[in-house]
């Protein structure tokens, strides 16, 4: 594995993520200025537990329940596509002499390991890819720590599948909302968020699923605070993916001592010297408590269609569309022009990538593989689909050009065919963004490619439908199970 | 256990012993301001891990041998003090259903846990009376990330005493570096630099011991920086313990997968996006790299002879002296008066404490229990000796008076006997400091008081002997299983 090529994917991902989550002014600029200090308001770390506590499933919209389902659906695909990544044999190997009881499944994998353990190896495997959830306001990857936490802890001690989403969502909404209130300076100094605020997400959830009242999940939210996990400075290597995991097993140890009244501060996330004045120069108080229960960072999940940084995602959209609309194949095509934003080149400009991972750095490669065969998955940026012929023939006739009024969600796409006839597509928001979210259908086709080779298709279909219907499940845990590798 | 009472004390100690180890005049003013950001020297992390690689124990001065083996038994008497505390049952009960193999155990019970969850309740155990060792720069308590991480890894897999001290002495000199890199920025907005440096210690130490080579121990102080733990808002509650034993549990995480190629960046520590700019206004990389080998941070360490925060020290010390070199006793005592620094009143001004634990908070019951038992232990502030009606009748007799020309670690007492004959003593360091250390028979005696009523008298002599001796042993695991409960 090319170690420059994945740091650069990586803080590519990173970067163009945030621009896009924050709007398009903001690629070039700096954060904003840390604002001076207002007032905390009291009992914020309170006020959240009490909501945390109160909040059932019933009382869910169906929009969100419906955006929980998805975000279930699309976290166990790439945590059993990330499985057998050597990520996950390495972590596994190294702390099987450390595991407690065999609890809980490593999705796509055969060994059991105690539920911390297999919260942190299930979370990282699902990161591995960097193709898992992404709230685009914070760059937070949600499902990370709340998913592998609860589910892990699913298996050990069963849930009905409302409760257990009920307690997804809460876990997602716990972080994306303690994550608004200090992004982006919190991230832009070096943290990486999902760790940080993931922390807190995993111990929200694992306190529900462990019937923590008010008191024990203030003081989990306390031994979260306690614990955050990540720099950006490791983006690149394995301890990125690291972090969701890690946030995840840290979010169960904190909710676990809670719920046995291990004390912690009863103002951890906002007091003077509590987790938000400390780790942020900026503290929005109000992203953490206005609207509870009523409005949902949860809702506003998104799901990456392909398998690289999201600043080529309109351009692959667009390469899809008119192949599929006009059934294009390589042999035809005389050149593929695009008008694309600045960031494009900067970031994914390298003309002959030689391995799987450059192909993520090379507009040339991903338009070409995904006129050729269609898609842009992890399938799609392999060392087979980059060293395929026909596709490294295409990508010599891609023509990126770079025009500053073209925003970086947007691509303004021609393909020419030999014959001089030509095809155009103006993209405004690429397929994943939450202007135009993946379908069902989209996820499943992204679910069964990340599987195909881990898991029969057979078991893909089995583990989806479990997915879906999760809110009708005796117990959720039967997911993790069901997703395991069996013997053929 | 009064709440208020102690969170006031812990931070209280915090606040001391920053001033003492940063000296007088600091008490009173803010930290300094952050310098302008100068170029990080290159490869910090890699000239740390090379350094630690290549050191050994015949290296090591022979100073700086003692004040490890001091340390070490220091902390086995504060860990098996604190043993049996309300905080170490609730951990323990709450983590037993998750812990693996019985590898390690638990000093002064008879549980055992898999490493990582011992050295995380061994670690809780030891900082729980706030009575541990004292890195007085940084206020870093340096031996509970560290001791606690590889006493437990030499119980699962055996290392000669020699190598068990190297180990120790490099941990405890990892986690001092790097947080006189940040101190005093990192801790005055928030972190608990125990936890946050001490995974550093803990890594660095366990990496020894698990024979990790340079690029793996690079990893492992990456994996340790992603693992911060503690923040100052918590004091006052199970989560100040929590922190020491958790950077011990990390840090052999850390150092775990680092043994398996799990990797990290390469410049975790110095990065622009690492450790020391994220958590820190201010880095001196100096503090980590200059003299390594040379000087040692590791001969710096402190050990507290009473069971309080600091600032009382030197009137305990001052109050026993002459207690013992006059043979008084209560009956005859007139007066006790003090000039002392404001700090004094402002912190331990409780005239009427009733229960122990308010005990740390009066100087009236410190200086009377000192000269009616000529001790200042856990035990001399236990609900007992606040009860006692020759204490209580005596602290009445207490009368300080602050004195602005006094420093915080001096204080000039004088006791009036009813005869009139008056006993006068000034002190300049008090029992404890760097100046004037504990001796050693001091610290037999402070471990005596710590495992009374824990361990037998014929154990606890055989404990401190293993510790003593602990460079001819051939296993230095055997001093944790000397000190665990018997049936007796």
């Amino acid at each position: 594995m090319p170690r420059i090529g994945r740091r650069s994917l990586l803080a590519t991902t990173g970067l163009s993520l945030a621009a896009f989550g924050t709007g398009f002014a903001s690629a070039a600029e700096p954060a904003a200025p840390a604002k001076p200090p207002a007032p905390a308001p009291k009992d914020v770390t309170r006020t959240l537990a009490k909501y945390l506590v109160g909040a059932s499933y019933d009382q869910l919209p169906a929009n969100v329940r419906k955006e929980g389902v998805r975000t279930l659906l699309n976290w166990v695909g790439v945590a059993v596509g990330g499985s057998h990544h050597q990520t996950v044999d390495i972590a596994s190997s190294a702390l099987a002499p450390f595991s407690g009881p065999q609890q809980a499944s490593l999705l796509g994998r055969s060994e059991r390991f105690d539920v911390m353990n297999a919260a942190f190896l299930n979370g990282v495997s699902s990161h591995i890819f960097d193709y898992d959830d992404t709230h685009l306001k914070t760059v937070i990857h949600p499902a990370g720590p709340v998913a592998s936490a609860i589910l892990a802890l699913a298996e050990m001690t069963p849930v009905n599948g409302k409760d257990f989403l009920n307690a997804l969502v809460l876990g997602v909404e716990t972080e994306c909302r303690i994550g608004n209130a200090v992004y982006p300076n919190h991230y832009d100094v070096g943290w990486h968020i999902t760790g940080t605020a993931g922390v807190f997400g995993a111990a929200a959830a694992a306190g529900k699923l462990l019937g923590l009242n008010e008191q024990q999940m203030v003081w989990a939210l306390g031994l979260a605070a306690s614990q955050p996990v990540g720099l950006r400075e490791s983006f690149g290597s394995m301890n990125k993916s690291f972090n969701p995991g890690r946030a995840a097993a840290n979010g169960i140890f904190a909710a676990v001592l809670a719920s046995k009244n291990y004390t912690s501060s009863d103002g951890m996330i906002e007091a003077k010297r509590g987790w938000a004045n400390t780790i942020s120069t900026k503290q929005d108080y109000s992203e953490i408590l206005d609207g509870l229960g009523q409005r949902y960072e949860a809702a506003l999940n998104t799901y990456k269609p392909f398998a690289c940084g999201i600043v080529l995602h309109p351009i692959i959209d667009a390469t899809i569309q008119l192949r599929n609309e006009n059934k294009l194949t390589a042999d035809q095509i005389e050149r593929i022009e695009m008008k694309v934003h600045p960031l494009v080149l900067e970031l994914t400009g390298k003309k002959t990538p030689r391995e799987g991972l450059e192909g993520k750095f090379s507009v040339y490669h991903a338009t070409a593989v995904a006129l050729v065969e269609g898609a842009g998955g992890e399938q799609q940026f392999s060392d087979r689909a980059v060293r395929d012929p026909v596709i490294v023939a295409l990508r010599d006739k891609v023509v990126p050009t770079v025009d500053p009024a073209i925003r970086p969600e947007q691509v303004d796409l021609t393909i020419v065919r030999k014959d001089g006839k030509t095809f155009h597509k103006f993209i405004e928001h690429a397929i994943g963004s939450l202007e135009k979210p993946m379908s069902d259908k989209d996820l499943e086709k992204k679910f069964s490619d990340l599987a195909d080779g881990i898991l029969s298709a057979a078991q893909t279909r089995r583990v989806m439908e479990l997915c879906w219907k999760v809110e009708t499940l005796p117990n959720a845990g039967d997911i993790a199970k069901a997703a395991v590798a069996t013997a053929t």
